[in-house]
C-alpha cells in the first residue's frame, strides 16, 4: 500500500530522456523535496516496475544509481531505504543569515560597500528585448561553433596524461608561441612567448596587475567615461582613481593637472576603441602618453579592447609596438572575437614583472582550463581563427554600414552625433539636447517598442554627457534596421 | 633566382597535415625567424607552385591565409611581399631586462621575495620517472575520456546565444544545483545553491576567501605540515601564518599556545585526507575545531582534498554538515576525481559572505569559463560522475592493497611505518632512523632505479620529521609492485 502511495503521489515520470534517467531524476526531487524522508523504505524494484509500467532491470539500474550517489541505501537482506544523511537542501529564504561578527579584510570591505561590487544584471539572468542592441557582445551567428567543437573534441581524444594534469601557471607553451605570432602579425606586438601570460580574460590580466603593483592609497588613472570592470578591480584595489577626460583623440593626459598625474603608477586605457566612446588614441596621444609614463616610471595597462575589429583606414600601432622603455602591459582578449565565456585572454608582460606575474597567476588559481587551451591552440594554428576574424570583419563591416545608414534616415532633423564607428561592435549615439530624464524616457519608451537600447550615463565617474550606447554584434542586419527604426520612434516621441 | 633562392633555402615542406598548412607553417616559420624580412618580396603563387611541385591553388590558398593573418602584404598590380610590421620574435636571452625602478606593491614584494612564489617545478616540465610516485595526481586511465569529450561535444553543438555569452560570476544555476545535491549526498553538506560559488579550483576558492578576510599582520592558523599551494596564498597575503601540529587524529589547535591562537581570523583545514601525512581529522577534534571558531569568531576554510576518497570505515561527517554556526567554508574540486586540468571547483559560503564573495569572483575574472560548465552539469546529472566515482575508488582500494602489500614485504626488517592510508591517492612512508641527507640519499638512488618518491620535508614549515610520499595514482598494479620493489632496494642499499 504504502510503496503504491509513494509510487502515485510523488512518482512522476516527464517523459523527458530515457526511462531510467526519468526515474532517477523524480527519486532525487522528491528526496530533496523532502517528501521521501531519511531512512523512508521503498518499494522493491519489482513493485516499482509493475506499478510504473516500466521493466524491472530500468527500476533495478535507477536504484543503482541511486546508491551510488548516495542518496539510498541498502543494507544486506533489508529493503532500499533513503539514505538517513539526505534530506530536503535549506530554502534560501528560511535560511538564517546570522549576523557575523567577523570581520571582512580593507579589501572584503570596499567590495561589500562599493557600488562597483556588481554592478549589472548578469546577461545570463537578463530579460533581453526582441530587437537587442546590447554592447560588448560579437554575433555568435558568425561563430564557427562546428570548428570549435571539432577543436575541443579533438583536444580531449588526443589528451595526454600530462594535458589532463596539473599545467603550467604561465600557460601552455604551445598557446603561448601561436599567441605571440598572432600578436604580432595583427597588433605588431613584437614579443617572446615567455612574457606572455595566458589569463582567464583581460579581467583577470588587470586583476593580477592591479595587485601586484597597487597599494591602497597609490594613483591610478583611468579614462573617463570608462570600462566599470576595471573601475571596479582599481578601486577595489583601495587606489585613488584619477579620471582622465576622452575627447576625439582618446584620452586626454594633459587634461589632468599636472599634480594630479605625477605621482601615478599605473594607467589603464583602451587605445584601439575607447570603452565606451569609441574614440581611437590617436598617434601622437600615444607618442605623449608613453614619454609621459616612462618619465614617471608608471605602467600602462593597454587594453586592447575590440583592436582586431577595426573598420576604416589602417589599425593604428598598439601602444605595445611602440614602447622602447618596456612600461607598456599588452591585454588581448578572445572573448570578442571568439566568444566571452571562453574565458580565454592573455598579458604581454615587461620583462621585469615574468616572475611575479607567473606567481600571482599560481597563487590565484593555478593555471588556466588546459583542453580549452589546446584546442585554441590549433584554432589559431589550423587558420580557422584567421578565417573568422576576416569573415567577422566584413560581417561586422557591413551591419556597421546599416546602422550608420539608418540612424541618419531615422534621426533626420533631430540634433545629434555618431561617435565610435571606426571600429569595434557599438557606437555612441551622442544627443546632446537630451536631459538625463529625457533619456531615461527614450530607454523606457525603447523598452516598449522591444528595443534594448542603453545610456552612456553609468560609465562616468562625474558629470556624464548624454548618449545612447548601439550594440550591433547581436542583431541580424533586417533585424538591426527595424530596431533603429524603432528606436528613431522612441527618440522623435517627445 | 632570386624566387628560386627562396624556395630553395627556406621552405621546406614538413609533410605534416595538408600541403597548404605545410606551406603556411614554413612560410610563417621564416618570417619569424627572420630569414624573410620585413618588405621583402615574394615568389610568385605559379613560380612557387612550380618549385614546390604543388598546385597553384595550394599557393594561392596559402597566400590568402597569410595576408589575413597580416603576414603577408599585397599592393594592387605588385608582389606579394613580407609585411612591413612583422619580423623575427625577439630571443628571451637577448631581451634587454631593463632595471625597473618602479615598484612592486606589497603584495608584489612578499610574491617577489619569497619563497613561495614557484616552488614546485611545472608537472609539464618535469621529467617523469619509469615508475613514477608522484602523489596528488589521479588515474588517467580511470578517467571516462570518450564520455566527457561526448559532454564537451554536447555543450558546444546545443550552446546558445547566452551559453556563449559573459555568464553569472557565481556560476552556472544548473551546476550549481547539481553540486548541491553531489555534495549533500556524497559530504552531507546541505547548503542553498545559491551559497555556491563556482571557482577554478580550491586554489582560487582559497586566494578569494583570503583576501576578503585577511589584511597584512592578521593571524592564520594552518596544519604543519600542510599544503604548498595554501602556504603560498596566505603567507602572500602578509597574514601571520601560526602552524599547528598534526597528529594521528589530525590537526591538534590545542597544542598551539592559546595567545598564539587567540586573535586567529581563519583557519585552514584537509580534514578528510590531511596533506601531506593523510591523516583523518577525528570526531572530536572536528567538534573541538568547531567550538573555538564559533567563540573565537573565526572562519574554518574546509579544504575537502580527498574527500570523495575514502577505503576504510564510513567517511567522517564533513566539518561543514556538523557546523551551526555558519563558520565552515567548505571547498570541494573536481581536480582528482576527474582530472586537474579541468580546473572547476566550488566553495559553498555562509550567508554573510555570498555577495561581496561573488563580487570578488567577478572583479578578479568575471566567471568560470561556461561550456567546461554545462558539460561538466550533464555530467553529473548523467550518472557518468557517480559511475566513474564508484569505480576509480574500487579501483585506488585495490591498488593500494597492493601498495600496502609490497611496502611490507620490500621492507621487511627496516624500522618504517605507512600513514594515511585510509583516503586519498597517497600514503606516508615514515622512515624515523633515517636522517635528511639519508632521505636525499634514498630519492636519488630510487631516482636511478627509474622510481620517482618524494620527500615530505619541503611541507613543513619547521623541523621537519623523515618520510617519504608515495604516490598510487598514476601507476598500474603491476607497475606499482615493481616501483615498491625498487624503492625497498634503494632504502636497505645503504
Amino acid at each position: 500500500m504504502r510503496a503504491r502511495r509513494i509510487v502515485q503521489h510523488w512518482l512522476t515520470l516527464n517523459g523527458d530522456g530515457p526511462l531510467q534517467l526519468q526515474l532517477v531524476r523524480a527519486l532525487r526531487a522528491a528526496i530533496l523535496r523532502g517528501e521521501l524522508s531519511p531512512g523512508q523504505r521503498l518499494p522493491s524494484t519489482r513493485t516499482l516496475a509493475r506499478e510504473l509500467h516500466i521493466s524491472r532491470t530500468t527500476s533495478q539500474h535507477a536504484y543503482e544509481q541511486l546508491l551510488t550517489e548516495g542518496y539510498l541505501e541498502a543494507r544486506q537482506g533489508s529493503a532500499t531505504r533513503v539514505a538517513s544523511t539526505v534530506g530536503p537542501l535549506p530554502d534560501a529564504s528560511h535560511e538564517p543569515a546570522l549576523p557575523s561578527s567577523r570581520e571582512l579584510s580593507a579589501y572584503g570591505r570596499r567590495l561589500a560597500e562599493g557600488p562597483f561590487g556588481y554592478p549589472y544584471r548578469s546577461f545570463a539572468e537578463m530579460d533581453l528585448a526582441r530587437f537587442e542592441l546590447l554592447y560588448g557582445l560579437p554575433d555568435h551567428r558568425a561563430f564557427p561553433l562546428d570548428a570549435w567543437r571539432r577543436a575541443l573534441a579533438d583536444a580531449a581524444r588526443h589528451a595526454t596524461p600530462r594535458a589532463l594534469s596539473y599545467g603550467e601557471p604561465e600557460g601552455n607553451a604551445s598557446l603561448r608561441r601561436a599567441i605571440a605570432r598572432h600578436a604580432l602579425s595583427t597588433r605588431g606586438v613584437r614579443c617572446h612567448p615567455d612574457q606572455i601570460l595566458v589569463v582567464a580574460g583581460v579581467q583577470q590580466g588587470l586583476a593580477l596587475i592591479a595587485r601586484l603593483l597597487l597599494d591602497s592609497g597609490d594613483r591610478v588613472l583611468l579614462e573617463e567615461p570608462g570600462y566599470l570592470g576595471a573601475r571596479a578591480v582599481l578601486a577595489s584595489s583601495g587606489a585613488d582613481l584619477v579620471p582622465v577626460p576622452i575627447d576625439g583623440q582618446g584620452m586626454d593626459i594633459e587634461a589632468v593637472p599636472k599634480r594630479a598625474r605625477a605621482r601615478a603608477k599605473l594607467v589603464y586605457v583602451t587605445p584601439s576603441h575607447q570603452f565606451p566612446t569609441g574614440e581611437i588614441l590617436s598617434l601622437s596621444r600615444r607618442q605623449m602618453l608613453l614619454s609621459w609614463a616612462a618619465e614617471h616610471d608608471a605602467y600602462i595597462f593597454e587594453d586592447d579592447y575590440d583592436g582586431e575589429l577595426r573598420y576604416e583606414g589602417r589599425p593604428l600601432e598598439s601602444l605595445h609596438a611602440l614602447d622602447r622603455q618596456q612600461c607598456v602591459i599588452f591585454a588581448g582578449t578572445f572573448s570578442k572575437t571568439l566568444f566571452p565565456s571562453l574565458r580565454i585572454g592573455y598579458i604581454v608582460l615587461p620583462s621585469s614583472l615574468i616572475d611575479v606575474a607567473r606567481a600571482a597567476k599560481w597563487t590565484s588559481d593555478w593555471s588556466c582550463p588546459n583542453l580549452e587551451q589546446v584546442a585554441l591552440t590549433s584554432f589559431i594554428e589550423s587558420g580557422d581563427f584567421a578565417r573568422h576574424l576576416r569573415r567577422s570583419r566584413l560581417r561586422y563591416a557591413s551591419k556597421r554600414r546599416v546602422l550608420l545608414e539608418e540612424l541618419a534616415r531615422a534621426l533626420d532633423g533631430v540634433p545629434h552625433s555618431v561617435g565610435g564607428s571606426a571600429a569595434g561592435l557599438h557606437v555612441v549615439l551622442w544627443l546632446p539636447k537630451a536631459s538625463p530624464r529625457e533619456i531615461a524616457r527614450i530607454v523606457a519608451r525603447a523598452r516598449a517598442l522591444e528595443v534594448g537600447v542603453y545610456p552612456i550615463a553609468p560609465y562616468y565617474l562625474g558629470e556624464p554627457r548624454s548618449g545612447l550606447l548601439i550594440g550591433y554584434g547581436l542583431l541580424d542586419e533586417a533585424s538591426l534596421r527595424e530596431a533603429i527604426r524603432r528606436l528613431g520612434r522612441a527618440i522623435l516621441t517627445r
